[in-house]
């Protein structure tokens, strides 16, 4: 089986590969060839140790047009499309937003449409789906037919991703797979500018000695998981298999997996560095998240039988 | 107020237009211009007898790119955006559907977005929403926020576009208006290639002696209104007031206005025709339909708070 990264700088890029390789084996079938791109050129992880897997690297900028054709030329098996301006970034700049997550997603999409039309390709399509989709009145327990209210670009977008997918695969064109992720942290590197960074940086900045930005309030309760989560399914077991349903996004229980709590009680699961020095976060109001966030209840996922899921 | 009416050849295109020629003001605004535009350059039709209100016609291809900014470009302060692909020529043209309905519609946004990057200008947008954006499991009341899962390629572009709507709006750049349209029926005319055209056509084509094809089964139930019914309420009254919320997508409620029950009972609205003549109704198993439509309970829409309508 040959898979595609795309997005491979990501965290769940990153862990992912390093999973691939590892087992060399997804849901029974041995996997043969790993490419892994990203907007730059990649480098192979160095904890990546190839046995007889060909591992190749591609750098696929999409926000250029025509770029999602090259990837899908070589007709991987499996694509995880991990590739986005992230949320606060999203927001910043309408236009990059919607070039890279609306129409670099599209582009690679029709690109796999035009192979689908010549010669038999299907590929299991998989991609990242946030909470950024919602609007803010989360009820207690969100059912997988909770409605998709966005109130950022990014939840525009990744909500128009959903449906672009779901409409594809109804017409046989991939085998679309959209997992509902929680919030990854701690994250490793800098704060980068998805809007909820700051969920890793409050953690992570401190255990490092540095002052870290809070720019929610304290109470906030958020769903999180671990980088080291069992937050790969695909690649891990095949709990995800499909029912027989008229739709095509999945969305995995990870409630069940995901810490509940609010960003104090994390502090647990920081490693079991010194709980004072997390008190060097300082509190900021900040684009709003704080109004965002707050009324977020105990966050339960549950799936819906309506989609076709078990 | 000058007023652009996007798909004038549509059914509600010209009864919209008649109604703004015929009374002249909305929403106490007088309305001093009125540009008709369609793929085609429409006709002012012979019903508008213009008293000073100015009447322009013009020729808009929604597939050809650039084609939206021209009408953009005269600043009209308030457009209704009628022109679609529709839903059975959507799904049997998949490129011509996702060029029109998306690319074309987005392209109409974007030409706003830049004159609204340059100068003060953020027109009243206005389209209308079909329940097509649903899936089949239609519950006995649709609540506001019921959620969005269409099973054609027209409902997932009519989804995208209320998506685009709602965050354009948020942004400021428009001050979007989604309306909900029940089917209209009967439609004068041929029958054309909307997946419901058959609700017209079974009572229209009866009544001038020719047959008829009902592509689903009797039992079903269905929403419809009238063309003379009022479902022009934007230029009617303003019972559409926007109350302050999040949301910039309304949903009118018209479940109260839209006749209920079985295309059988309809005929009794047919103009008092003899009932025995649409007896020549065919039924014919067509695309499907029957399974989309069959389990639709006696439908009655509500707004919902939650969505900041009243």
């Amino acid at each position: 089986m040959h898979v595609l990264i795309l997005g491979t700088a990501s965290i769940i890029g990153r862990k992912l590969a390093t999973v691939l390789v590892r087992f060399g084996v997804l849901n029974g079938t041995r996997v043969t060839r790993l490419m892994l791109a990203d907007a730059s050129e990649p480098e192979v992880p160095a904890e990546l140790v190839p046995g007889d897997l060909r591992i190749t690297t591609t750098a696929v900028d999409m926000a250029v047009q025509g770029a999602a054709q090259a990837p899908v030329a070589v007709r991987p098996d499996l694509i995880f499309h991990l590739a986005a301006i992230v949320s606060a970034e999203a927001e910043a700049d309408f236009e990059k937003g919607y070039s890279v997550n609306i129409d670099g997603t599209r582009a690679l999409f029709e690109a796999i449409r035009m192979l689908a039309a010549r010669e038999h390709y299907r590929p299991c399509f998989v991609f990242t789906f946030p909470i950024a989709t919602f609007d803010r009145s989360f009820p207690q327990v969100i059912e997988d037919d909770f409605i998709h209210a966005p109130q950022t670009s990014y939840g525009t977008q990744k909500a128009i991703w959903e449906l672009l997918l779901d409409d594809y695969s109804r017409r046989g064109i991939l085998d679309g797979v959209a997992l509902r992720m929680p919030t990854i942290c701690i994250r490793p590197g800098r704060l980068n500018r998805a809007a909820l960074g700051f969920s890793s940086s409050v953690l992570r900045e401190p255990l490092l000695g540095q002052e870290a930005v809070l720019p929610v309030d304290e109470s906030l309760r958020h769903w999180h998981a671990s980088p080291r989560g069992r937050w790969i399914p695909p690649a891990r077991s095949n709990h995800a298999d499909r029912a027989a349903g008229a739709d095509h996004a999945w969305r995995l229980r990870h409630g069940g997996r995901a810490d509940r709590g609010s960003l104090a009680y994390s502090r647990r699961s920081s490693g079991g560095a010194d709980p004072a020095r997390t008190r060097s976060c300082r509190w900021q109001d900040h684009r709003g998240l704080a109004g965002s966030f707050s009324p977020l209840p105990s966050p339960r996922v549950r799936i819906s039988s309506r989609k076709g899921l078990r």
